[in-house]
């Protein structure tokens, strides 16, 4: 008999209302709730049980009713007061939990919800982002014993002091992978409405394919990228606690992509993706003097303005000048300029040139180390569509370049199907 | 400096659907947030703490909010666990006190929501409707002498093994009560779209005014009587606890009613309201053998089908035959009838009638039992009218006519005019 932690996300439980759509008083007014959805689920729940597996599950908000609630909050204060949004936000939980357990007995299962607090998910003293610092399985474990499926709120927990606090974006995918840690449960299993993590978006490329084993770095990496099918925090969770994931679909019953630790097959595999984001510009500082701390100056100076960057490139200075380039997201890309011109003046930099038209291509895959010939056929299959590459950057699984977004789409499918060869597709053991 | 408890009711903070407006899907479907209303208590609450008093606050869902919860719970399952319910429900209360916390912030207070067992709000271990057990002080109390406005969810609470419970209906109006007894609260005010505690129902009785004072027991008789505006519960609370009720509107700053002990200027007056209820039937089992035993079976019978007996009329003997009558809720009036007819020929009984266009008119006051001319100004006001009395019955501070609905709203009026001049009309002191 296995233990299976199950992670209903908001989309299994109801509607996500497209951003268009539904501004306003529509955001203020509307509810989520479709019973059909967490009939569908608890009927995935009974199957399981049927096979005699032990589940724990977790759920988030159902649909968009998490937006619905800040929304109501912003609407009465700009900046309402974080621990109580933590105190409004905990309800949409607590409700998706209390009518999956109403589901579940339905479908003739016993089963009870439980809050995060009530499970003894203690975190730090930080509203809207707090970090899990304990979990007191007792409660878990006594349910469990007792044949009743526990229902357990994403998101949530509690400080030593029974402030109600919550975990921040990709909170709930949080608490499942930190629940199956501590339970020591054999799998985490997300169900979403796509069959697993994918080789590339197939929306730009039709080639794309499911990828039926992933490791946590290579998830890590297009995780990052904006993949948007785990948050990067709980990846890294189950990477530090070996806990197996697996990404599935609510819609039908084929198993998705295992998120695991890297093994002997996979290291000989080359990419399991090709990622990408739009968002990007690129900012270069021409002529910048070549002295000790120039660069931390330039980079003190965006960390100040909040202003996240991503790749950073800086070639060996030939003639005591050097040009640095960076990118950052669009949105950040005029105040970027203003406070590089301001700095270009003070350390005697020749100027600033920028361009917000960019996107980043990425393939990952254990194999981008030991494989040089990833990199020669992506600049190949790059350099053969015209496809001019502005930046470079590499990290232990990742390279990515820099290029025009107004080619990105077709840049995605060369690059995509040059390496279509290498792209793993091993089984699950 | 006064510490003034503040209850706010659905109304006061959301809408409340009209039934035959909301039905199915719009119930599952709608919310209840409106912004205007969260700032218009908060502005109220502002005013209240300009006079230097403080304050805590309790509230109930808004609008419709549990409804529409329930509604849910239901679409979900005929018949939910009870335990599940109570944890869907308590985010009723949850959302308004955390959005009600932020409209306070937005007012420039400093405020911070709590649920009732973040506030030592500890029940006994019964779902739906479970009583308090012991309310722990201790963190409202550093909430309100760190110059905090606490804003505590009504309606909840849980057991000592942190098990989440509600109090069933009335409860939000029980937990402002407890909190006011245990805090030792000046006055526990409950904001209201009336005006306060009036002397009968306006919509019937133009000249139906407002009372500036009740007693508890009449209050208690009003609330039995549907008036609606607190339920019994915490109107016995009170009592039991000496807690001085205000029952007053959130629409203008004019005071309410307050509702109090009796007092000795209070002895003196006569009446405190005239209430009505229509949906009464009128059941008579004729000729019932006087053997002791007989009352017995008969409403052994009705309460082993749960339906609940309000008046009961038996005279003494003559013959050895007595007709005994009573009154049930006109829904129950079938059942009851099939129940009587089994009955009486078991008994020996020799028939059953019964009527169900009935309706009951009370006149409440403390001056009933003393003022023996209230009784005769009643009966002579409805003979004048052609009003015809089939059951009086009488307790402590009540006086009660069954009479036919048709008659019931010119009734009201000519009752109502009648004692007018009893009525209390005596200034809070």
């Amino acid at each position: 008999m296995s233990l299976i932690v199950m992670k209903f996300g908001g989309d299994a439980l109801g509607d996500k209302g497209k951003g268009e759509n539904r501004g306003g008083q529509e955001m203020l007014r509307g509810a989520s709730f479709h019973e059909e959805k967490f009939r569908h689920m608890a009927r995935i729940v009974a199957e399981r049980r049927k096979r005699g597996d032990s589940v724990v599950i977790i759920t988030s908000a159902m649909g968009d009713a998490t937006n619905r609630l800040l929304a109501m909050a912003r609407a009465l204060d700009a900046n309402p007061p974080a621990r109580e949004l933590d105190m409004l936000m905990s309800t949409g939980e607590q409700q998706a939990i209390a009518l999956m357990a109403i589901a579940l007995h339905a479908e003739g299962l016993t089963a009870a919800s439980f809050t995060g607090p009530q499970v003894g998910i203690i975190t730090e003293s930080v509203f809207g982002k707090a970090r899990i610092r304990n979990v007191d399985t007792a409660r878990l474990e006594r349910a469990i014993a007792d044949g009743v499926i526990p229902v357990v709120a994403g998101f949530q927990g509690a400080t030593v002091d029974n402030e109600f606090t919550t975990l921040g974006r990709g909170g709930s995918d949080i608490t499942a992978v930190a629940l199956a840690a501590v339970l020591k449960a054999d799998v985490c299993e997300f169900y979403k409405d796509v069959d697993g993590i994918l080789t590339t978006d197939p929306r730009i490329c039709p080639n794309a394919r499911k990828l039926d084993r992933i490791t946590y770095d290579e998830m890590l990496e297009l995780a990052a990228m904006g993949a948007g099918i785990l948050h990067s925090r709980s990846v890294e969770f189950a990477k530090n606690y070996q806990v197996a994931l697996h990404v599935r679909s609510f819609l039908h019953n084929q198993p998705g992509t295992f998120v695991v630790e890297e093994d002997k097959d996979m290291e000989d595999t080359v990419i399991s993706g090709v990622a990408f984001n739009r968002e990007e510009a690129k900012i270069t500082i021409a002529g910048v003097p070549d002295r000790p701390g120039t660069a931390a100056a330039i980079f003190d100076r965006i960390a100040m303005a909040r202003i996240m960057v991503d790749m950073i490139i800086q070639n060996a200075a030939s003639d005591g000048k050097n040009d640095i380039s960076f990118t950052v997201s669009r949105a950040d890309f005029a105040e970027t300029i203003r406070i590089m011109k301001a700095l270009a003046e003070e350390i005697g930099a020749s100027g600033v040139r920028g361009d917000n038209t960019m996107a980043k291509l990425s393939v990952v895959g254990t194999g981008v180390r030991s494989h040089s010939d990833v990199a020669a056929k992506m600049f190949r299959a790059l350099a053969d569509s015209g496809i001019n590459i502005q930046m470079i950057a590499t990290s232990e699984i990742k390279l990515s370049c820099i290029i025009a977004e107004s080619q990105l789409e077709n840049a995605v499918r060369v690059v995509h199907d040059a390496l279509e060869e290498r792209v793993r597709d091993v089984r699950p053991a």
